[in-house]
């Protein structure tokens, strides 16, 4: 990954419906046509971010679940990634 | 569970009226469609979150009373579970 | 009482317009259908609540009036409370 | 008077507009039917209110005028109050 | 004056057209109907307001350009004035 | 120039299109009607304003661009000058 | 460059679509008509700004991608910039 996120911001790769399956997350209907799970791919350094201290609690392969209705999409060499602040991140699923 | 939540948030598992009913606490009627009691079922880290400090005072097994308009609902292993921010959470019933 | 309210939280009970009466407390027309005062019978511990200190100075068994806008209403083992920010609460009627 | 308000709350007791032309002031037309002139009869105790420092400038005794679309009307043995924030009073009427 | 306000708040009475034109401000079109320029007759302590330091830097005698929008307008002994926040003061016009 | 700006408050003169042009600044299509360079000549002090440090970073002389939305208008001795936040400047332009 | 953004604002070039296909880079087809990809030209000076502590991240000659609701277009000698504030820049693209 080539990108390098700013402040309290994190890289996501979003995970599909089959893999999702696979590691026993399945989301609402109301959610399904767009999925809430990815995987953190990039890392922002967090610190000072406008004024307000971030701590970075993501790392990348985190497995996350996440807001939809934050995050700006980008696609680099062909692969959508999610570019979104920490804040939008719900949880860590641990393995 | 295999879910931790980040910063602030907490996720619970809502009960049932039946089991409400067992606990002695009933709701009153206009919330009786979307029952606001449930069990932590993990807690965040708290600390500092978004510049802000954030002390958690609710533990895993606790049940709470929760703002019904808080929070993102997911489905973990066939069982729906709420992700919501500890603010959401208006008081937990002692036993 | 078998409730904890979290951070700056206070749950009360409010008092019907026949006590209002006897303690000499009348609320002006307008405001009839919806009492305003109540009985402390629950507070959070305060402290560091969302970033902020919050200084808790109502007490178990303190008469109240309350901004009927704020709070969330529940039914305990058969009686109406309210959870309401400290905030909320206007005045402490001293007896 | 036997109401406490809570922290950077006031209770004032409304002059009526015979008595505001005995003390000289006299509010423009548009103000007319809402006089702005009152008498504080409790001060709440300022300090930490809501994670800020409120410091209280007025006191029971003092004229005020204050902004007439702040602060909760109550009624206390038959005489009509007004609970506001500190932060509604917008003078001091010096005698 | 016998008027102090509180806090940030400062007292000015507004300068009529006439005068204005003498001191060499003349306002555009579209402000005419309302004047900007006043002098400031009373200013309140500054020190901590609400929670955050203010500053007073106008002083009793000031001639100052003020925001049209804020403010609240009351007649004492038969003259207007304006209770503004510091903060709707634009500039002082220095002689 | 006989004004004093307070706190973060800029005074600048607005420069008209032909004399942009000489400068090398041209500005696009959409913000022709309202230029948006301008010359500073008087600066607030700065320091502690509303409960914020604001560092002031432009001094009289300067060239800037600044955002068309902010300030008021005020003519002073037949010129046309506007008053706005620091914050409403832009950029430097660097001679 | 001959601008200097003021506080923690940036000034950035927008790279053309041919551009930004040889990086590898290529934007969904939603924000096709509008580029995301840019290259810093000048920066501020960060550090106290608006009472905040701003740490600039970017640096000239950083590629970018920056959110397109943010900034402002201005000309400099033919060539169209954006000044935006840092935090609408989502990422550095590192080489």
């Amino acid at each position: 990954m080539n990108i390098r996120p700013l402040g309290d911001r994190v890289v996501i790769k979003k995970i599909e419906a089959e893999e999702t399956t696979k590691s026993g997350i399945v989301l609402p209907e109301a959610a399904k046509e767009k999925p809430q799970e990815a995987e953190v791919v990039a890392v922002g350094l967090g610190g000072i971010v406008d004024g307000k201290e971030v701590r970075i609690e993501v790392k990348v392969g985190d497995r996350v679940l996440f807001s939809k209705y934050g995050g700006n999409e980008v696609k680099i060499d062909g692969v959508e990634y999610t570019i979104l602040r920490q804040d939008d991140i719900l949880a860590v699923i641990e393995k």
